[in-house]
């Protein structure tokens, strides 16, 4: 099932996409047991937005080999993890701002994975208990800050640095699904989620140790090898198989 | 003003403390003009809880030079940020638990400043404009997890490391405040917030250039010298010249 959230008139819903070309209108919210209103409409007829407005996103650093050594560090033998604020999160279609601050702004396509429960402690056996179901993300990140700062918080935390989209598909084997990037159609990244070092599973575990995640919580987990400059006028594209395409544009902030 | 929330017979609500003994309930929230219900009791018939739920807490590292000696580190240039997730929020007398991932988590007493509209690119002349109050924080830390991970978010971020409270004071000055924070009645931390290297309209101005804030987000400013360990069974408390003291106690997670 693919959930994705939407306007229409200046209402914003969540909705079920349906043969590609159809979005049936979700009574509330995506978790538990759906209710529909009833009303269905085209695809083409509504303007997707971020399929869900986290409370918190949790990202995961370094977790494919190749993009850890791309730049010039190793892997980390737990996950590193680091949070974007809910104010970054745009979807579909929407623009990537390019701030006046940074000189250089990076592209990291990555698979998202989409809480649907509370959830505490979770074993990584019963992991799948709490995942809604999985989008693609864009990890966007101005590079001199983040190397200036240290701490990655600004670097990764500017409004709209955190496209999600274009739905949250629910059936879905994530353990090895071609992940790609391209810009203006050239591919940048170009992989496959069986590379990640800290799994799904491990890394819901991991972060639920520390922390409560919450319904429409979101984990990004992390980057192939290939990160790369965005200018503006670019439409990068993060394409996960089974998922879809998450297409967005870099304009500038005047 | 001091605005608190509080759950009394399992309702939530917001209240204004009047002359310490009395709170009156608040209609719905207290951004905008406040609305009150009429009902009003005594302070010490209700539980408070912490005093905002943030959508995010942004906190400032290395922002009084004698803790940025403390730590071996240089007082940065420009304000150093990081988040704490909403779930690591917890309230007046609500106990810090002490996680079996760490063996050594700090206390560190802060000054908090809770915004009250939403808001970007906030010039730091303007910045009272978006200041709802002040309260009492303490940034607990997992010392060790912070030294190994590199970023912070891990050994911030635990459920229950976000102390605030006890309520948001409206009418403030915190340019030159006494801020002390004690172990068990032993003072640890004793400095005044004139001593913060990067002051609150510029923080504002810096973390709005990123990012927008929300109502109800919070700013941790920093904490002074004098960080150290807290132990299982130990009370905590952060006391801020003219808004209060904010006190919790540590328990083991078992």
């Amino acid at each position: 099932m693919r959930i994705a959230r939407f306007t229409k008139d200046g209402d914003l819903s969540f909705g079920v996409v349906e043969d590609d070309d159809t979005i049936a209108t979700v009574a509330a919210h995506p978790f538990g047991e759906i209710q529909f209103t009833g009303e269905r409409q085209p695809l083409a007829d509504v303007r997707l937005t971020a399929p869900i407005l986290p409370n918190k996103v949790i990202a995961v650093g370094r977790n494919y080999a190749e993009h850890a050594k791309e730049m010039g560090n190793e892997a980390p033998a737990e996950p590193l993890i680091f949070m974007k604020p809910s104010t970054s999160v745009i979807g579909q279609r929407e623009a990537i701002v390019y701030p006046s601050l940074s000189e250089r702004v990076d592209y990291e396509g990555e698979l998202a994975v989409v809480i649907g429960r509370l959830c505490r402690d979770v074993p990584a056996e019963r992991a799948a208990e709490v995942i809604l179901g999985y989008t693609c993300a864009n990890d966007v990140t101005a590079r001199d800050l983040q190397k200036k700062d240290g701490q990655w918080t600004r670097a990764k935390g500017f409004d709209t640095f955190c496209p999600l989209g274009p739905w949250i598909e629910t059936e879905l084997d994530p353990s090895d699904l071609a992940i790609t990037t391209t810009v203006n159609g050239e591919t940048r990244q170009d992989s496959r989620t069986d590379k990640l070092l800290h799994r799904i599973p491990e890394l819901i575990e991991y972060i639920t140790r520390v922390m409560t995640l919450l319904p429409g919580d979101v984990i990004l987990t992390g980057t192939p090898e290939g990160v790369g400059p965005l200018e503006v006028d670019d439409e990068v594209s993060v394409t996960i198989e089974n998922i879809g395409t998450l297409t967005n544009r870099v304009i500038s902030r005047d």
